[in-house]
Protein backbone atom coordinates (compact mmCIF):
# COMPACT_ATOMS: atom_id res chain seq x y z
CA UNK A 1 0.00 0.00 0.00
CA UNK A 2 1.15 3.46 -1.13
CA UNK A 3 1.67 5.65 1.94
CA UNK A 4 0.30 8.74 1.82
CA UNK A 5 0.34 11.90 0.07
CA UNK A 6 1.48 11.13 -3.35
CA UNK A 7 4.27 13.10 -4.98
CA UNK A 8 4.56 14.01 -8.54
CA UNK A 9 8.27 15.39 -9.36
CA UNK A 10 8.21 16.90 -12.95
CA UNK A 11 11.68 18.04 -14.94
CA UNK A 12 11.08 20.81 -17.64
CA UNK A 13 13.51 21.64 -20.33
CA UNK A 14 13.92 22.83 -24.02
CA UNK A 15 13.22 19.36 -25.69
CA UNK A 16 11.56 17.18 -22.73
CA UNK A 17 9.38 17.27 -20.15
CA UNK A 18 9.98 14.41 -17.22
CA UNK A 19 7.70 13.50 -14.71
CA UNK A 20 7.63 10.66 -11.91
CA UNK A 21 5.05 9.57 -9.15
CA UNK A 22 6.32 8.85 -5.53
CA UNK A 23 4.94 7.94 -2.29
CA UNK A 24 5.43 9.50 0.72
CA UNK A 25 8.87 7.36 1.41
CA UNK A 26 10.31 7.97 -2.03
CA UNK A 27 8.92 4.90 -3.60
CA UNK A 28 8.81 5.31 -7.27
CA UNK A 29 5.26 4.71 -8.61
CA UNK A 30 5.13 5.84 -12.68
CA UNK A 31 6.99 7.70 -14.74
CA UNK A 32 6.00 9.77 -18.11
CA UNK A 33 7.43 11.88 -20.59
CA UNK A 34 6.24 14.47 -23.02
CA UNK A 35 7.63 17.35 -25.03
CA UNK A 36 9.53 20.13 -24.74
CA UNK A 37 8.63 22.62 -21.57
CA UNK A 38 10.28 25.70 -21.45
CA UNK A 39 8.17 28.34 -19.75
CA UNK A 40 9.58 31.30 -21.35
CA UNK A 41 9.92 30.48 -24.88
CA UNK A 42 6.49 28.74 -25.00
CA UNK A 43 4.24 29.04 -22.32
CA UNK A 44 1.60 27.31 -23.78
CA UNK A 45 3.27 23.97 -25.32
CA UNK A 46 5.04 24.32 -21.73
CA UNK A 47 1.95 23.56 -19.75
CA UNK A 48 0.51 20.64 -22.41
CA UNK A 49 3.83 18.87 -21.73
CA UNK A 50 3.29 19.10 -18.23
CA UNK A 51 -0.47 17.59 -18.19
CA UNK A 52 0.55 15.29 -20.89
CA UNK A 53 3.59 13.92 -18.67
CA UNK A 54 2.03 13.69 -15.75
CA UNK A 55 -1.42 11.88 -17.42
CA UNK A 56 1.38 9.35 -19.29
CA UNK A 57 3.04 8.53 -15.61
CA UNK A 58 -0.29 8.36 -13.93
CA UNK A 59 -0.98 5.77 -16.60
CA UNK A 60 2.37 3.85 -15.39
CA UNK A 61 1.41 4.15 -12.02
CA UNK A 62 -1.70 2.11 -12.79
CA UNK A 63 -3.51 2.87 -9.41
CA UNK A 64 -6.94 2.40 -9.17
CA UNK A 65 -8.67 5.53 -9.16
CA UNK A 66 -5.85 7.92 -8.70
CA UNK A 67 -6.46 11.35 -10.12
CA UNK A 68 -4.12 14.47 -11.06
CA UNK A 69 -5.63 16.68 -8.81
CA UNK A 70 -4.50 14.22 -5.44
CA UNK A 71 -1.05 14.50 -6.67
CA UNK A 72 1.63 17.19 -5.04
CA UNK A 73 3.59 18.54 -7.44
CA UNK A 74 6.96 19.89 -7.18
CA UNK A 75 8.07 21.30 -10.54
CA UNK A 76 11.30 22.21 -11.72
CA UNK A 77 11.17 24.17 -15.14
CA UNK A 78 13.27 26.14 -17.59
CA UNK A 79 12.71 29.57 -18.30
CA UNK A 80 10.95 30.61 -14.83
CA UNK A 81 14.76 32.31 -14.13
CA UNK A 82 13.29 34.80 -16.43
CA UNK A 83 10.66 36.91 -14.13
CA UNK A 84 7.85 37.19 -16.24
CA UNK A 85 7.50 33.64 -17.32
CA UNK A 86 7.34 32.78 -13.88
CA UNK A 87 4.73 34.94 -13.18
CA UNK A 88 2.98 34.06 -15.97
CA UNK A 89 3.44 30.31 -14.27
CA UNK A 90 1.89 31.00 -11.10
CA UNK A 91 -0.88 32.47 -12.29
CA UNK A 92 -1.55 28.78 -13.83
CA UNK A 93 -4.53 27.13 -13.21
CA UNK A 94 -3.01 24.08 -12.74
CA UNK A 95 -4.66 20.62 -11.78
CA UNK A 96 -2.91 19.29 -9.16
CA UNK A 97 -3.64 19.79 -5.01
CA UNK A 98 -0.73 21.51 -4.66
CA UNK A 99 2.24 23.05 -7.33
CA UNK A 100 5.53 23.95 -5.98
CA UNK A 101 7.64 25.97 -8.68
CA UNK A 102 11.14 26.83 -9.11
CA UNK A 103 13.60 26.22 -12.07
CA UNK A 104 15.14 23.07 -13.80
CA UNK A 105 18.55 23.74 -12.33
CA UNK A 106 17.61 24.07 -8.37
CA UNK A 107 16.01 20.96 -8.78
CA UNK A 108 18.54 19.41 -10.62
CA UNK A 109 20.69 20.24 -8.19
CA UNK A 110 18.95 19.21 -5.05
CA UNK A 111 18.71 15.51 -7.12
CA UNK A 112 22.42 15.92 -7.65
CA UNK A 113 23.49 16.76 -4.33
CA UNK A 114 20.49 14.82 -2.39
CA UNK A 115 18.96 17.93 -1.34
CA UNK A 116 22.94 19.13 -0.15
CA UNK A 117 24.91 22.19 -0.79
CA UNK A 118 26.86 21.60 -4.42
CA UNK A 119 26.79 22.70 -7.86
CA UNK A 120 25.75 21.28 -11.52
CA UNK A 121 27.04 22.04 -14.75
CA UNK A 122 23.98 21.33 -17.52
CA UNK A 123 25.05 20.67 -21.34
CA UNK A 124 21.90 18.98 -22.72
CA UNK A 125 19.16 21.28 -25.38
CA UNK A 126 20.67 24.28 -23.43
CA UNK A 127 23.48 24.91 -21.47
CA UNK A 128 24.27 26.57 -17.74
CA UNK A 129 25.98 26.52 -14.05
CA UNK A 130 24.11 26.62 -11.07
CA UNK A 131 25.27 26.21 -7.32
CA UNK A 132 23.45 26.11 -4.58
CA UNK A 133 24.76 26.86 -0.81
CA UNK A 134 21.63 26.89 1.96
CA UNK A 135 19.66 29.58 0.38
CA UNK A 136 21.72 31.51 -1.50
CA UNK A 137 22.07 30.14 -5.27
CA UNK A 138 24.04 31.11 -8.14
CA UNK A 139 23.18 31.07 -11.83
CA UNK A 140 25.44 31.49 -15.10
CA UNK A 141 24.41 31.50 -18.41
CA UNK A 142 21.07 29.62 -19.58
CA UNK A 143 20.42 32.63 -21.40
CA UNK A 144 19.34 30.68 -24.57
CA UNK A 145 21.73 29.40 -27.78
CA UNK A 146 20.77 32.24 -29.69
CA UNK A 147 22.54 34.74 -27.22
CA UNK A 148 24.50 32.08 -24.89
CA UNK A 149 24.02 28.55 -23.96
CA UNK A 150 27.65 27.53 -25.17
CA UNK A 151 28.01 24.06 -24.76
CA UNK A 152 24.57 23.10 -25.26
CA UNK A 153 23.43 20.44 -27.84
CA UNK A 154 21.85 23.66 -29.58
CA UNK A 155 24.91 25.64 -29.46
CA UNK A 156 26.69 22.56 -30.84
CA UNK A 157 24.65 22.76 -33.72
CA UNK A 158 24.64 26.38 -34.50
CA UNK A 159 28.51 26.22 -34.81
CA UNK A 160 28.11 23.16 -36.78
CA UNK A 161 25.87 25.08 -39.28
CA UNK A 162 28.00 28.27 -39.30
CA UNK A 163 31.04 26.40 -39.77
CA UNK A 164 30.43 23.89 -42.70
CA UNK A 165 28.52 27.36 -44.40
CA UNK A 166 32.06 29.03 -43.71
CA UNK A 167 33.52 26.00 -45.32
CA UNK A 168 31.26 25.66 -48.04
CA UNK A 169 32.38 28.99 -49.18
CA UNK A 170 36.10 28.53 -48.95
CA UNK A 171 36.14 31.00 -46.02
CA UNK A 172 37.41 28.32 -43.78
CA UNK A 173 39.07 24.85 -44.20
CA UNK A 174 37.30 21.82 -46.14
CA UNK A 175 35.66 19.99 -42.91
CA UNK A 176 34.18 16.60 -42.75
CA UNK A 177 31.10 17.62 -41.14
CA UNK A 178 30.24 18.99 -44.94
CA UNK A 179 29.27 16.07 -46.06
CA UNK A 180 28.11 14.79 -42.74
CA UNK A 181 25.57 17.88 -42.08
CA UNK A 182 24.63 17.98 -45.92
CA UNK A 183 23.49 13.66 -45.90
CA UNK A 184 21.37 14.71 -42.66
CA UNK A 185 19.47 17.44 -43.29
CA UNK A 186 18.95 15.86 -46.99
CA UNK A 187 20.90 19.10 -48.76
CA UNK A 188 23.45 19.32 -51.54
CA UNK A 189 24.14 22.86 -51.45
CA UNK A 190 24.64 26.06 -48.64
CA UNK A 191 21.51 27.81 -49.72
CA UNK A 192 19.33 24.31 -49.39
CA UNK A 193 20.76 23.92 -45.79
CA UNK A 194 19.75 27.39 -45.00
CA UNK A 195 16.51 27.03 -45.93
CA UNK A 196 16.30 23.82 -43.95
CA UNK A 197 17.13 25.54 -40.33
CA UNK A 198 16.05 28.97 -40.66
CA UNK A 199 13.70 29.43 -37.91
CA UNK A 200 14.00 26.61 -36.00
CA UNK A 201 14.00 25.68 -32.34
CA UNK A 202 16.89 24.72 -29.97
CA UNK A 203 15.79 21.31 -30.25
CA UNK A 204 16.27 21.30 -33.67
CA UNK A 205 19.93 22.26 -33.72
CA UNK A 206 20.25 19.80 -30.34
CA UNK A 207 19.85 16.78 -33.12
CA UNK A 208 22.77 18.00 -34.97
CA UNK A 209 25.25 18.09 -32.45
CA UNK A 210 26.28 14.73 -32.54
CA UNK A 211 27.82 15.24 -35.99
CA UNK A 212 30.15 17.54 -34.20
CA UNK A 213 31.35 14.99 -32.22
CA UNK A 214 31.30 12.41 -34.90
CA UNK A 215 33.79 14.13 -37.04
CA UNK A 216 36.06 15.04 -34.23
CA UNK A 217 36.41 11.30 -33.06
CA UNK A 218 37.45 11.17 -37.18
CA UNK A 219 39.92 14.14 -36.12
CA UNK A 220 38.93 16.42 -37.83
CA UNK A 221 40.21 20.06 -37.22
CA UNK A 222 37.39 22.45 -37.27
CA UNK A 223 35.25 20.09 -34.96
CA UNK A 224 37.56 19.64 -32.34
CA UNK A 225 38.09 23.60 -32.41
CA UNK A 226 34.15 23.60 -31.66
CA UNK A 227 34.74 21.43 -28.73
CA UNK A 228 38.03 22.89 -27.49
CA UNK A 229 35.80 26.09 -27.31
CA UNK A 230 33.04 24.70 -25.54
CA UNK A 231 35.91 22.84 -22.73
CA UNK A 232 36.99 25.81 -22.29
CA UNK A 233 33.44 27.83 -21.40
CA UNK A 234 32.60 24.55 -18.91
CA UNK A 235 35.73 25.14 -17.30
CA UNK A 236 35.51 28.31 -16.72
CA UNK A 237 31.55 27.68 -15.18
CA UNK A 238 32.97 25.29 -12.83
CA UNK A 239 35.95 27.76 -11.65
CA UNK A 240 33.38 30.46 -11.04
CA UNK A 241 30.88 28.17 -9.30
CA UNK A 242 33.59 26.25 -6.63
CA UNK A 243 35.90 29.26 -6.36
CA UNK A 244 34.57 30.75 -3.43
CA UNK A 245 34.45 27.26 -1.50
CA UNK A 246 35.04 23.78 -2.42
CA UNK A 247 31.59 22.46 -2.94
CA UNK A 248 30.48 19.04 -5.04
CA UNK A 249 30.44 19.74 -8.57
CA UNK A 250 28.40 16.95 -11.28
CA UNK A 251 27.67 17.48 -14.61
CA UNK A 252 24.23 16.53 -15.76
CA UNK A 253 22.13 16.46 -19.19
CA UNK A 254 22.28 14.70 -22.49
CA UNK A 255 26.03 15.91 -23.55
CA UNK A 256 27.50 15.42 -20.21
CA UNK A 257 29.07 12.20 -20.85
CA UNK A 258 29.67 13.31 -24.46
CA UNK A 259 31.94 15.83 -23.21
CA UNK A 260 33.64 14.68 -20.50
CA UNK A 261 36.72 13.07 -22.63
CA UNK A 262 37.38 16.53 -24.25
CA UNK A 263 37.41 18.26 -20.59
CA UNK A 264 40.28 19.27 -18.69
CA UNK A 265 41.56 16.81 -16.19
CA UNK A 266 41.51 19.21 -13.53
CA UNK A 267 37.70 19.83 -14.01
CA UNK A 268 37.44 16.13 -14.45
CA UNK A 269 38.96 15.53 -11.06
CA UNK A 270 36.50 17.69 -9.34
CA UNK A 271 33.41 15.62 -10.77
CA UNK A 272 30.90 13.81 -8.72
CA UNK A 273 28.54 11.63 -10.20
CA UNK A 274 24.73 12.78 -9.42
CA UNK A 275 22.93 11.19 -6.63
CA UNK A 276 19.01 11.51 -8.00
CA UNK A 277 17.73 12.08 -11.05
CA UNK A 278 16.07 16.09 -11.36
CA UNK A 279 12.54 14.67 -11.04
CA UNK A 280 13.48 13.56 -7.29
CA UNK A 281 14.94 16.67 -6.74
CA UNK A 282 11.91 18.73 -7.67
CA UNK A 283 9.55 16.27 -5.03
CA UNK A 284 12.70 16.88 -2.19
CA UNK A 285 11.84 20.57 -3.37
CA UNK A 286 7.93 20.03 -2.37
CA UNK A 287 8.30 18.25 0.69
CA UNK A 288 10.99 21.24 2.06
CA UNK A 289 8.27 23.89 1.02
CA UNK A 290 5.53 22.69 2.44
CA UNK A 291 7.91 21.88 6.06
CA UNK A 292 8.95 25.21 5.86
CA UNK B 1 9.76 66.94 -70.17
CA UNK B 2 10.83 63.88 -68.75
CA UNK B 3 12.03 60.81 -71.37
CA UNK B 4 9.63 58.33 -71.23
CA UNK B 5 9.49 55.30 -70.52
CA UNK B 6 10.24 56.17 -66.57
CA UNK B 7 11.80 53.44 -64.46
CA UNK B 8 11.66 53.19 -60.54
CA UNK B 9 14.51 51.33 -58.96
CA UNK B 10 14.19 49.59 -55.99
CA UNK B 11 16.54 48.08 -53.47
CA UNK B 12 15.26 46.15 -50.70
CA UNK B 13 17.29 44.87 -47.90
CA UNK B 14 16.47 43.80 -44.16
CA UNK B 15 16.05 46.88 -42.46
CA UNK B 16 14.97 49.63 -45.08
CA UNK B 17 13.73 49.62 -48.71
CA UNK B 18 15.29 52.33 -51.13
CA UNK B 19 12.96 53.38 -54.50
CA UNK B 20 14.32 56.35 -57.27
CA UNK B 21 12.31 57.12 -60.59
CA UNK B 22 13.96 58.00 -63.20
CA UNK B 23 13.19 58.82 -67.06
CA UNK B 24 15.26 56.71 -69.55
CA UNK B 25 18.43 58.84 -69.37
CA UNK B 26 18.72 58.51 -65.61
CA UNK B 27 17.78 61.80 -64.44
CA UNK B 28 16.29 61.54 -61.21
CA UNK B 29 12.73 62.61 -60.73
CA UNK B 30 11.74 61.09 -57.23
CA UNK B 31 12.67 58.77 -54.49
CA UNK B 32 11.39 56.93 -51.20
CA UNK B 33 11.78 54.73 -48.46
CA UNK B 34 10.29 52.21 -46.66
CA UNK B 35 10.91 49.17 -44.15
CA UNK B 36 12.19 46.27 -43.89
CA UNK B 37 11.88 44.40 -47.19
CA UNK B 38 13.59 40.77 -47.27
CA UNK B 39 11.29 38.48 -49.34
CA UNK B 40 13.05 35.12 -47.30
CA UNK B 41 12.46 36.74 -43.38
CA UNK B 42 9.01 38.51 -44.51
CA UNK B 43 7.48 37.96 -47.70
CA UNK B 44 4.16 39.98 -47.22
CA UNK B 45 5.96 42.75 -45.51
CA UNK B 46 8.69 42.64 -48.51
CA UNK B 47 5.86 43.64 -51.22
CA UNK B 48 4.11 45.91 -48.73
CA UNK B 49 7.44 47.82 -48.12
CA UNK B 50 8.12 47.72 -51.93
CA UNK B 51 4.97 49.69 -52.51
CA UNK B 52 5.16 51.76 -49.99
CA UNK B 53 8.25 53.38 -51.32
CA UNK B 54 6.79 53.24 -54.77
CA UNK B 55 4.21 55.45 -53.59
CA UNK B 56 6.51 57.82 -51.57
CA UNK B 57 8.94 58.23 -54.43
CA UNK B 58 6.20 58.86 -57.07
CA UNK B 59 4.51 61.13 -54.55
CA UNK B 60 8.08 62.99 -54.26
CA UNK B 61 7.96 62.74 -58.19
CA UNK B 62 4.90 65.07 -58.27
CA UNK B 63 4.37 64.39 -62.02
CA UNK B 64 0.71 64.95 -62.76
CA UNK B 65 -1.69 61.73 -63.67
CA UNK B 66 1.66 59.73 -63.29
CA UNK B 67 0.59 56.46 -61.48
CA UNK B 68 2.87 53.39 -60.36
CA UNK B 69 1.23 51.06 -63.20
CA UNK B 70 2.87 53.23 -65.76
CA UNK B 71 6.65 52.28 -64.26
CA UNK B 72 9.31 49.58 -65.39
CA UNK B 73 10.48 48.62 -62.09
CA UNK B 74 13.92 46.80 -61.28
CA UNK B 75 13.80 45.04 -58.05
CA UNK B 76 16.90 44.08 -56.32
CA UNK B 77 15.58 41.95 -52.95
CA UNK B 78 17.68 40.24 -49.73
CA UNK B 79 16.03 37.20 -49.26
CA UNK B 80 15.54 36.12 -53.38
CA UNK B 81 18.78 33.92 -53.14
CA UNK B 82 17.05 31.13 -51.41
CA UNK B 83 15.28 29.52 -54.16
CA UNK B 84 11.71 29.38 -52.57
CA UNK B 85 11.27 33.11 -52.01
CA UNK B 86 12.38 33.88 -55.51
CA UNK B 87 9.77 31.62 -56.70
CA UNK B 88 7.43 33.22 -54.25
CA UNK B 89 7.98 36.88 -55.02
CA UNK B 90 7.68 35.68 -58.87
CA UNK B 91 4.54 35.20 -58.35
CA UNK B 92 3.28 38.04 -56.95
CA UNK B 93 0.68 40.05 -58.68
CA UNK B 94 2.78 43.59 -58.95
CA UNK B 95 1.43 47.04 -59.47
CA UNK B 96 4.24 47.96 -62.04
CA UNK B 97 3.98 48.11 -65.17
CA UNK B 98 6.81 45.59 -65.77
CA UNK B 99 8.86 43.47 -62.89
CA UNK B 100 12.46 42.70 -63.30
CA UNK B 101 13.56 40.79 -60.17
CA UNK B 102 17.21 40.13 -59.03
CA UNK B 103 18.89 40.12 -55.49
CA UNK B 104 19.90 42.95 -53.62
CA UNK B 105 23.73 42.23 -54.25
CA UNK B 106 23.48 42.19 -57.99
CA UNK B 107 21.92 45.37 -57.75
CA UNK B 108 24.40 46.89 -55.78
CA UNK B 109 27.07 45.63 -57.70
CA UNK B 110 25.71 46.88 -61.11
CA UNK B 111 25.28 50.53 -59.08
CA UNK B 112 28.90 50.79 -57.65
CA UNK B 113 30.97 49.54 -60.81
CA UNK B 114 28.61 51.59 -63.19
CA UNK B 115 27.47 48.14 -64.61
CA UNK B 116 30.68 46.57 -65.21
CA UNK B 117 32.48 43.48 -63.40
CA UNK B 118 33.22 44.22 -60.29
CA UNK B 119 32.77 43.02 -56.54
CA UNK B 120 31.03 44.21 -53.46
CA UNK B 121 31.25 43.15 -49.43
CA UNK B 122 27.82 44.63 -47.88
CA UNK B 123 27.76 45.37 -44.11
CA UNK B 124 24.83 46.72 -43.02
CA UNK B 125 22.51 45.04 -41.27
CA UNK B 126 23.47 42.28 -42.87
CA UNK B 127 26.76 40.90 -44.78
CA UNK B 128 27.34 39.33 -47.93
CA UNK B 129 30.23 39.21 -50.39
CA UNK B 130 29.45 39.40 -54.32
CA UNK B 131 31.34 39.56 -57.40
CA UNK B 132 29.76 39.78 -61.18
CA UNK B 133 32.44 38.78 -64.40
CA UNK B 134 30.28 38.86 -67.16
CA UNK B 135 27.38 36.84 -66.34
CA UNK B 136 29.21 34.83 -63.78
CA UNK B 137 28.66 36.08 -60.45
CA UNK B 138 29.79 34.58 -56.91
CA UNK B 139 27.88 35.23 -53.52
CA UNK B 140 29.58 34.58 -50.40
CA UNK B 141 28.04 34.27 -46.87
CA UNK B 142 24.63 36.43 -46.84
CA UNK B 143 22.79 33.56 -44.63
CA UNK B 144 21.56 35.41 -41.64
CA UNK B 145 22.80 36.32 -38.39
CA UNK B 146 21.67 33.38 -36.26
CA UNK B 147 24.31 31.48 -38.80
CA UNK B 148 26.14 34.18 -41.03
CA UNK B 149 26.44 37.67 -41.53
CA UNK B 150 29.52 37.84 -39.70
CA UNK B 151 30.94 41.73 -39.91
CA UNK B 152 27.16 42.68 -40.24
CA UNK B 153 25.15 44.88 -37.51
CA UNK B 154 23.26 42.85 -36.63
CA UNK B 155 26.03 40.49 -35.48
CA UNK B 156 27.75 42.96 -34.01
CA UNK B 157 24.59 43.37 -31.83
CA UNK B 158 24.45 39.69 -31.16
CA UNK B 159 28.30 39.43 -30.26
CA UNK B 160 27.78 42.52 -27.93
CA UNK B 161 24.71 40.77 -25.92
CA UNK B 162 26.46 37.52 -25.34
CA UNK B 163 30.10 39.20 -24.59
CA UNK B 164 28.22 41.43 -22.14
CA UNK B 165 26.09 38.54 -20.84
CA UNK B 166 29.70 36.52 -20.33
CA UNK B 167 31.00 39.58 -18.92
CA UNK B 168 27.84 40.04 -16.31
CA UNK B 169 28.48 36.49 -15.14
CA UNK B 170 32.11 37.19 -14.89
CA UNK B 171 32.78 34.27 -17.23
CA UNK B 172 34.84 36.98 -19.69
CA UNK B 173 36.55 39.97 -18.71
CA UNK B 174 34.85 43.40 -17.69
CA UNK B 175 34.13 45.43 -20.42
CA UNK B 176 32.54 49.17 -20.86
CA UNK B 177 29.80 47.24 -23.27
CA UNK B 178 28.17 45.98 -20.56
CA UNK B 179 27.13 49.49 -18.94
CA UNK B 180 26.55 50.89 -22.73
CA UNK B 181 24.40 48.13 -23.09
CA UNK B 182 22.27 48.03 -19.98
CA UNK B 183 21.75 52.18 -20.53
CA UNK B 184 20.88 51.79 -24.08
CA UNK B 185 18.24 48.80 -22.70
CA UNK B 186 17.20 50.43 -20.10
CA UNK B 187 17.76 47.12 -18.03
CA UNK B 188 19.73 46.69 -14.89
CA UNK B 189 21.17 43.04 -14.71
CA UNK B 190 21.32 40.20 -17.51
CA UNK B 191 17.89 38.96 -16.83
CA UNK B 192 16.50 42.04 -18.19
CA UNK B 193 18.59 41.92 -21.43
CA UNK B 194 17.73 38.67 -21.98
CA UNK B 195 13.83 39.53 -21.77
CA UNK B 196 14.46 42.69 -24.34
CA UNK B 197 16.49 40.49 -26.60
CA UNK B 198 14.80 37.32 -26.90
CA UNK B 199 13.01 36.84 -30.69
CA UNK B 200 14.26 40.43 -31.51
CA UNK B 201 14.81 41.07 -35.43
CA UNK B 202 17.97 41.30 -37.40
CA UNK B 203 16.96 45.29 -37.30
CA UNK B 204 16.76 45.13 -33.73
CA UNK B 205 20.44 44.07 -32.70
CA UNK B 206 21.45 46.18 -35.93
CA UNK B 207 20.43 48.83 -34.14
CA UNK B 208 22.81 48.12 -31.04
CA UNK B 209 26.22 47.75 -33.56
CA UNK B 210 27.46 50.86 -32.38
CA UNK B 211 27.69 50.45 -28.96
CA UNK B 212 30.90 47.93 -29.78
CA UNK B 213 32.75 50.61 -31.61
CA UNK B 214 32.11 53.34 -28.98
CA UNK B 215 33.62 50.60 -26.54
CA UNK B 216 36.25 50.27 -28.83
CA UNK B 217 36.70 53.89 -29.57
CA UNK B 218 37.43 53.96 -25.88
CA UNK B 219 39.67 50.66 -26.35
CA UNK B 220 38.11 48.36 -24.39
CA UNK B 221 39.71 45.15 -25.05
CA UNK B 222 36.41 42.75 -25.82
CA UNK B 223 35.12 45.30 -28.66
CA UNK B 224 38.20 45.48 -30.27
CA UNK B 225 38.51 42.03 -30.09
CA UNK B 226 34.75 41.55 -31.78
CA UNK B 227 36.13 44.20 -34.36
CA UNK B 228 38.87 42.25 -35.23
CA UNK B 229 37.26 39.47 -35.73
CA UNK B 230 34.58 40.97 -38.19
CA UNK B 231 37.80 42.61 -39.78
CA UNK B 232 39.25 39.15 -40.21
CA UNK B 233 35.59 37.77 -41.76
CA UNK B 234 36.02 40.95 -44.39
CA UNK B 235 39.42 40.25 -45.17
CA UNK B 236 38.85 36.72 -46.12
CA UNK B 237 35.92 37.06 -47.82
CA UNK B 238 37.70 40.11 -50.01
CA UNK B 239 40.69 37.66 -50.70
CA UNK B 240 38.15 34.79 -52.46
CA UNK B 241 36.37 37.38 -54.46
CA UNK B 242 39.51 38.89 -56.05
CA UNK B 243 41.57 36.20 -55.74
CA UNK B 244 40.94 34.74 -59.73
CA UNK B 245 41.11 37.99 -61.69
CA UNK B 246 41.75 41.98 -60.32
CA UNK B 247 38.89 43.10 -59.65
CA UNK B 248 37.31 46.60 -58.49
CA UNK B 249 35.89 45.66 -55.11
CA UNK B 250 33.54 48.38 -53.22
CA UNK B 251 32.12 48.09 -49.61
CA UNK B 252 28.72 49.57 -49.46
CA UNK B 253 25.78 48.96 -46.47
CA UNK B 254 25.40 51.47 -43.46
CA UNK B 255 28.86 50.12 -41.97
CA UNK B 256 31.22 50.21 -44.81
CA UNK B 257 32.45 53.77 -43.76
CA UNK B 258 32.44 52.83 -39.68
CA UNK B 259 34.16 49.64 -40.44
CA UNK B 260 37.05 50.75 -42.86
CA UNK B 261 39.40 52.31 -40.01
CA UNK B 262 39.83 48.23 -38.96
CA UNK B 263 40.81 46.65 -41.95
CA UNK B 264 43.92 45.99 -43.54
CA UNK B 265 45.90 47.86 -45.04
CA UNK B 266 45.79 45.28 -47.71
CA UNK B 267 42.24 45.57 -47.98
CA UNK B 268 42.14 49.03 -47.92
CA UNK B 269 43.85 49.50 -50.59
CA UNK B 270 42.43 47.80 -53.24
CA UNK B 271 38.97 49.24 -52.16
CA UNK B 272 37.33 51.75 -55.12
CA UNK B 273 34.57 54.13 -53.93
CA UNK B 274 30.81 52.45 -55.36
CA UNK B 275 29.85 55.22 -58.44
CA UNK B 276 26.44 54.86 -57.68
CA UNK B 277 23.49 53.59 -55.65
CA UNK B 278 22.31 49.87 -55.17
CA UNK B 279 18.47 51.35 -56.69
CA UNK B 280 20.31 53.39 -59.79
CA UNK B 281 21.84 49.65 -60.19
CA UNK B 282 18.54 48.11 -59.98
CA UNK B 283 16.95 50.30 -63.07
CA UNK B 284 20.34 49.56 -64.91
CA UNK B 285 19.23 46.07 -64.30
CA UNK B 286 15.81 46.62 -66.02
CA UNK B 287 17.29 48.31 -69.19
CA UNK B 288 19.66 45.18 -68.99
CA UNK B 289 16.65 42.74 -68.90
CA UNK B 290 14.62 45.02 -71.68
CA UNK B 291 17.26 44.68 -74.32
CA UNK B 292 18.38 41.46 -73.59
Amino acid sequence: MANLPLFIGIDGGGSKCRAIITDNNNNVLGSGVSGAANAFQNLMLCQKSIVEAAEKALVSANINGLRISELIAGIGLAGVNVPSAFIAMSQWQHPFAQLHLTNDLHIACLGAHGGENGAIIVTGTGSCGYRRVNEHSLMLGGYGFAIGDQASGAWFGQQLVKHVLLSLDKLAPATKMSVLLLNKLNCHHALEIVERVANQSSSFYGQLAAIVFDAAADNDALALGIIKQASDYISAIGQRLCQDESLDLAMIGGLALTLKPYLSDDLVSQLVRPNMPPEMGAIHYAKQQMTS
